[in-house]
């Protein structure tokens, strides 16, 4: 599913770019994919992985509101700078970090608000690799969606 | 914020009914409240709570969508039907599931979606209570409000 998602987000520009296309075989997708969520948050955990991947700890909280309520099996964190605060004290340098990937198992979206069942996957180098699951609230603030609620174990 | 949307719901109806009473000084609440998700959903919990501490595992589970995704510490179980079956399991009789209590954190809603972070507690009467946090994304679908995303820990 992610992998689908990310041609038809990376695929989109490009097509709405070239209208001589419109009417070929690929008939281009309507514009009103591009602000589907359904297409955009995927993307957007797609981009937060690769952030985390890369050891940008502060790119990957970026998606997180500055409300955030984060809660885990070690207790709850409130607000994004204390969720990158938390991570940073957790996580001290990139080879610590691992590779994230993040599989959308189920999305529901409406208007400004989604909720997303995930499973995350951190592969090491060094080391067995971590697995577990995660429910996230978004909502979508001045056009960008953010992380507001945060279960992950 | 429990207590009051207890009696914001509790409410709501009488005063719809009694027409005569509008203008007076206690001004009654728009219609649209009573659809308003801030007002429902946590309506909703109280009562899952109340069948909760009822020993109505049932009835508990009957607010879980059928495609529900329930995940924690100890893995995934999808659908409600399997949701019941795991609490069954844990749980096989009204005095060992206690009394519950779910706190709500924070909620966005907009349209049929939302997300709720929440707090929840189970008192017992022979021995310490548990408390733990979730996130749930919850639908409306056909005009009722379904969990259909749960994180619990």
């Amino acid at each position: 599913m992610k992998r689908r998602t990310a041609l038809v987000a990376t695929a989109a520009l490009p097509i709405a770019a070239l209208p001589a296309l419109a009417g070929a075989e690929t008939k281009p997708a309507p514009p009103a994919l591009v602000d589907d969520p359904k297409t955009l948050l995927p993307a957007l955990l797609l981009k937060q992985a690769a952030q985390w991947t890369a050891g940008d700890l502060e790119g990957f909280c970026s998606h997180y509101a500055d409300d955030a309520i984060f809660v885990s099996p070690s207790g709850r964190t409130d607000g994004r700078a204390a969720v990158e605060q938390r991570y940073k004290k957790k996580y001290v340098d990139k080879r610590g970090m691992g590779a994230l990937t993040l599989e959308v198992l189920h999305l529901i979206a409406d208007g400004s608000v989604a909720s997303i069942a995930m499973k995350w996957r951190l592969s090491f180098e060094a080391k067995p690799p971590a697995e577990g699951f995660s429910v996230i609230g978004l909502e979508r603030r001045a056009g960008l969606w953010k992380i507001v609620h945060d279960a992950s174990m």
